[in-house]
């Protein structure tokens, strides 16, 4: 299979997009030999993240490649922004049940695609025959100290969310044309589909994020599991206002309760959910006005765990908080 | 799935052995955040480099979990190796069919043998449900311009191999009791077996090789292949002598041609093939006195591809160079 796997990743991934999206003087040394070698200034950190998406469980079988392509590493870089830093590099490990060439040049135009929206050259990886898996690791980097952790929240701070929630779930159900309401314009179908085909990882953001916010992730298993990440880390409590929670437009044509309960459990929104101290509250407002749709969702208090108040004050959590992935049906 | 993963992620791979396994002064933050952050010195580059193993296609799906353990991190620990690099970190991407408790323990102690053997650390990863399927991501450092490419050989180099060629064939062929011949003593048998569970990347080596070898690889596709991609790489024809190839005291117990076409088209032998100036020749011999069973098979020169000697003067390759993973039955 050796010899297959070169040709493969020769024709379909050796390409100037993938390659040369941006700026490569981090790289010393890219795809080709036995390891990539990346180059960093003194005073930067590495962040590296690994992720699996296996079909029948992170995403349908049938799952049109060019989507699959970009979702794949829109879903790993979003780990770099919740870190606060920039895009330097990734690798690929596919594995794939046969040579499909349609298959492979719309994935690789997906994959391109998201490559030169977040700024990301591709450094290595590897191919092989079997049950279709992606497997993506993704390099960045961020100022020495400055990475955006779980663990620094304190009593005092606010809770805050990056953009709208419960986009990614209700993107799922129109993609599967499944109770979507009457009375749900085509854009904004349209608008959920791309939230879900595409996620946009809050890198600028992250950014913004360096040396204020004192803790943060990314809300990928859903508001509540991911809040309670950051609870733990930190050894807080986070108190969050239901009422607060910021809805897109398309969302809201959805019955509350479904709304509510995506917004809380759904997963794959990929927005921000961070700690600020109260003195950055009037950052707020700069970011708003610099087009990051950030609200206040709740506050930090000395405690653990996760209390939610739907309107009859604030209560802890009971049973199941976070996301399913998508299953295959014998599952 | 999401609670699943982090659970099992908890237990069987947040250990003291596997996270600890060396020097973690590079490693500003580790697993339990949405990603890893190594800090490096100034004067040094960061090695990457990613393999995933499939169940059925790199190993019999009835692998014994510690010995898949330890061998998936040194398959991947050899491409560091490969660059001259020193180990620092891992991260694992683990597809799973079930949580199958016994063979996790057992997969997690293998690969913590293998982690303190490498003095190399667990830094993320992430586990899922589906077939079996291994990701692993090594990161390693080497001083900036002192990796070990594949491109720098030059005509007038010596081509070297940095210990015996053909085990891991053999010790497969043992594993799987085909054709072992009467002749083999016992201790011949496990030391083949061992050859093929647990690789050693030739780290040390690979070090010593810092701005004296002029290109290197190591040999897991076979050595005709393997030489192929120095060869192309550096635009050079490589000359290899089948009369100068190492063979273990175990091999020869096997017929002289089946000895042959393991040294040449076997793969999973791990060890270095290297090419060196003639002006660095008597290293070889301080490098036997300290234990690298160095030898040289051939030489560089101008031209293309890989000539063969077995007897009757050099003649181009044709046909098949590599090595056929394991494959299950079906494929």
């Amino acid at each position: 299979m050796a010899l297959d796997e070169f040709a493969l990743i020769g024709r379909y991934f050796r390409t100037a997009e993938l390659e040369r999206a941006a700026d490569p003087s981090a790289i010393a040394l890219g795809i080709g030999d036995d390891a990539a070698l990346l180059q960093l200034a003194a005073d930067q950190q590495l962040v590296i993240s690994t992720d699996s998406l296996l079909a029948g469980v992170h995403f349908p079988e049938q799952y049109p490649p060019a989507e699959l392509g970009y979702r794949a590493l829109a879903v790993a870089v979003s780990d770099l922004a919740a870190m606060a830093a920039t895009p330097l590099a990734f690798t690929l490990a596919l594995s794939l049940p046969k040579v499909d060439e349609p298959w492979l040049q719309a994935f690789s135009r997906g994959l391109s695609v998201a490559a030169r929206d977040f700024a990301i050259n591709l450094i290595g990886g590897d191919t092989t025959r079997g049950p279709l898996n992606l497997g993506v690791s993704v390099f960045g980097q961020v100022p020495r100290g400055q990475a955006l952790r779980r663990d620094g929240a304190r009593g005092g701070d606010l809770l805050c969310v990056g953009g709208p929630l419960g986009d990614g779930a209700a993107g799922l159900a129109v993609v599967q044309r499944r109770d979507v309401p009457a009375g749900l314009p085509l854009v904004g179908q349209d608008y959920l589909q791309q939230r879900f085909w595409r996620p946009q990882p809050q890198l600028a953001l992250g950014q913004l994020l360096r040396g204020v916010a004192t803790a943060g992730l990314d809300v990928s298993d859903g508001l509540l599991a991911d809040a309670e990440h950051i609870a733990r880390a930190s050894g807080v409590a986070l108190h969050i206002d239901a009422a607060r929670l910021p809805a897109s437009e398309a969302l809201v044509s959805w019955p509350e309760r479904q709304q509510l309960e995506w917004m809380l459990r759904g997963g794959d929104d990929y927005v921000l959910l961070f700690t600020l101290p109260p003195a950055a509250k009037p950052r707020i407002a700069q970011w708003c006005a610099a087009g990051h749709a950030v609200s206040v969702i709740g506050s930090v208090h000395a405690g653990d765990g996760v209390l939610l108040d739907v309107g009859k004050g604030y209560a802890p959590l009971s049973g199941e908080r976070g996301y399913q992935h998508f299953r295959s049906s014998d599952d």
